[in-house]
């Protein structure tokens, strides 16, 4: 396809998307995040032969929220090991909110798998036990293709003081021996991975090393080992959008995660990137404007991994 | 690749799948499936351009089991419609057990897809309120291209009697509203479809219409929609291999549908169909030998979807 | 206390109870029940000595209900014995619905108590399988010392027809073993006891039967053994009023059984047995006026066991 | 009953209740708890006439646990009221494990009741907001009528230290706005009054005032008001002996609260107060030797309410 239509239907897709944000509302659980624009939308494909392009508020910041449990999956998968990691949580999509606790005490010790809450933080405790936060933001900013990426230290607060479920969360993984380090070291390292701004670039950089083989498109340097990568690509189609995984699966086809702070990253294996971007969220939590644009994408330019 | 070498790797696989049959067990919980030989397995591939590849005990007849969802699913969502078929079943992972009722009563009055019982119970509700069974047979037959397919009358005689649970599951689905007909009528046709006599080339003749865009790869001719093929595909990704389907996904990468009769279905995209036949199975139901079959040729023939 | 302070007692407690009847509603799950007059409200009081003191309408007829299941496993114990009863249904509070199937899937394979309903069809199918339906009622006549007492059969019907849920949970119990007989069988039973037409004179006769010992206080014949009173009047504390059990226990005081038809049977130990009617139900599916009348008559004659 | 007999039953009570301690085991989830010696067992009932009988090891010392949550109610309820503490905990029986949080996610905001876990964590943060540890501790030397009570400094680090779940427990209900106050004052409350230090005599003298509506039996001194009496007696025959509180109140017929430090607290109305003890605890928690020697008692000296 040529880039002039691309850039085109990206703008045809921001537009179809914007519609979508009055029916959606912004996160409260974290009062910081409710200080945020509702309507702002942006969105940035980076495509598998090097080329951008941008959508309206794309290099607006914004929170990474759950969309850092990937990468840290990752990092945890490449410092740890597969064994380890799954010997802490499960492959299974859970089938509950992600803030969840039930199946945790009437199915199983272990979180069902490293994208809700409970899972990511027994992640987050794995790595705060064997390495400094420095450590991973320093993965971050390689993946994401940007030195400056930072912890936003208001919603950090905002998260640590707010955060009494997923501290619950975090005592009941003590209790049953998944997290075997601190819990407070564990919810920081956890509060900061989420509290990390970002913008859409970021994550279509991001993205688009995940669609090309888990390969730096402009260096070519293998940054993510390709057995890791099948882990990561498959949970997030069973498991990337909240309670919304599988209708998303059937409505899109790309694998992606969303977060909280109004992200989304997603792509098309061997094709693009794509990081877009509105904090209107819709009942499970996924952006209302973004997940129309990848909708949008998806059809327009055949994205979907059964078209 | 020569089709030499899909040989040998298949018959390679099967040798690798029967070394794990001893770990599994038969289904017992149908007095009639208990009566199979635990060692049988077999193999069909059906490549896009045509070429068939058997091995073991390719040609046993086995019941289709909860394979048959998908079919009724297609033939639902063809004849009846997505909006009245997802106004009584969901497109989300359950992350329960295949034949859990405990979301029905604490989250939704509908099933969460479907290819756990309960979702495919309801489906088959909305068929049986509108057609006859053979109208079901006759699509089977053909997707499976097989004009002799025919129910199993001791299975459905020993699945009707044996059916406490599923139809403890209709009667809730009946007074959530979820059934509209008569339940025995839906039970009837829903233990008739799991009971199904097919061999693993009908599944592989099946998934080989699924690998390429619902076209039967002889004649070219559109068995399934294409609109229809992404919502089936993409849940036998996130739902297809019950409580395993997130594991599956990550280890195997395909499409696939496993029944406790011992057949799974699964295709690569573009690429080939696959019917396994093992009635040893796992915890989660999945056939033992059958799933390493799968897993050995994703590997050997670099099948996942993320490979 | 004089015979006539009871009978004002008990008449202002009526008219008190009368006040209630606006907030609540009726039970709408089966037709037939819907039609009954919301504003009906009666009682009878039997005291130890004989008399009797009657208020509102409290001769008129309403099904048994849920009241029925104290009768049934009453008569369970004294012909089918505890050792059976109890390898069929637990002894502690469900702290969940009435009709919920929760526990039955994660908890316990056999129901939490014979007082709620999955409980009391699990009694209902010991007994369908050991006696006529006829040799119950007539323990049933001879406990409300009526002879008339019968079968409403436009309810029954309507119980039949509308009981998908409880047929549900009755496939359920089947599917764990728990009932062994015929489902139908023991669903029948079921229904026929819930429709059983009785007054509060009825329940009152009963109730001064549990109160005394389990002597008829006229003929001062034994009727109910005093080790299966001890059972039944415990579990009429804590599981008699559904989901209210605790706070009526709190705030009444006396071992109760409600019933959906409105009813109510209570009683004061050694001192009298108390039947009031009140269809205007509360949330938890306790006649709204007549738990204000035991409150009251608590209240005023010092009924509560730990007054 | 003679002095002389009450004695003699008392010492059976215990010999049989000795037998039975093999067939438990000593609580293990608080690392203290588990050095205290497996085959401990004591008693004392004072009568409401004031005598006293002691058997066994009656003056042992063990730490109250869960019993103290009798008493923190009875003490939120006369110095907080009614109305604020049913707004932050149910009255009814949660039918589920005492530590258990599903019904916090699925049924209800607040606990079932403040004998669960998470209910008397509720009424210790209503408490530990508003008042001093010692001021409560003032009130429990008064109703156990010893004033040297004090706080076990080993186990109460130990419950700190080893107490996960019940933290998870605590953040789960300040997330829900349940516990108001600091979540670690909270917890810090609860664990001290679970480690308060007593023996059979202190619970004896306890029970004896529950007994003997709320008076003490020497001074006659009113040390609970009626009004409470009646909520925390029906409580304890509800919910006083965990998951076996329904089979308690059938067999043994005593309002009673247990902790997993070995200590029962019973009485019979108007008659006699009873403190046991024996550290062998049976599967739901309570002590398997004390439990018997209960239901013992009960039967020799027909001490069940329903006798």
């Amino acid at each position: 396809m040529e880039s002039s239509n691309i850039l085109v239907v990206l703008n045809d897709a921001l537009e179809d998307g914007r519609k979508h944000i009055a029916k959606g509302s912004i996160a409260t659980y974290i009062p910081e995040l409710a200080k945020v624009d509702k309507n702002l939308i942006g969105a940035t494909i980076v495509t598998s032969d090097g080329k951008r392009y941008h959508a309206g508020d794309w290099n607006k910041n914004f929170t990474m929220q759950s969309i850092s449990k990937t990468i840290s999956l990752i990092f945890a998968l490449d410092h740890i090991g597969e064994e380890v990691v799954f010997s802490k949580v499960g492959m299974e999509p859970s089938g509950d909110p992600f803030n969840s606790m039930i199946k945790l005490e009437y199915k199983s010790a272990i979180p069902s798998n490293p994208l809700i809450n409970a899972g990511a933080i027994a992640v987050a405790g794995l790595i705060a036990d064997r390495f400094e936060f420095e450590d991973f933001l320093k993965f971050v900013t390689i993946v994401c293709g940007r030195e400056d990426i930072s912890v936003d230290e208001n919603v950090y607060n905002s998260e640590n003081e707010a955060g009494n479920l997923n501290r619950s969360i975090a005592y009941f993984l003590k209790h049953n021996g998944v997290i075997e380090t601190d819990v407070e070291k564990a919810l920081s390292f956890y509060f900061k991975m989420c509290s990390l701004n970002i913008n859409t670039l970021d994550l279509a950089n991001y993205a688009a090393i995940l669609a090309n083989g888990g390969r730096d498109i402009m260096s070519g340097k293998q940054l993510i080992d390709k057995s890791i990568l099948k882990i990561v690509k498959s949970l997030m189609v069973t498991c990337g959008m909240y309670d919304g995984s599988g209708k998303f699966a059937i409505k899109v086809g790309m694998p992606a995660k969303s977060g909280v702070g109004g992200g989304i990253v997603a792509f098309a294996e061997n094709n693009m990137g794509i990081g877009v971007f509105g904090p209107s969220l819709d009942v499970n939590g996924n952006s209302i404007g973004g997940y129309r644009i990848l909708e949008y994408l998806s059809e327009k330019l055949g994205l979907h991994y059964f078209a």
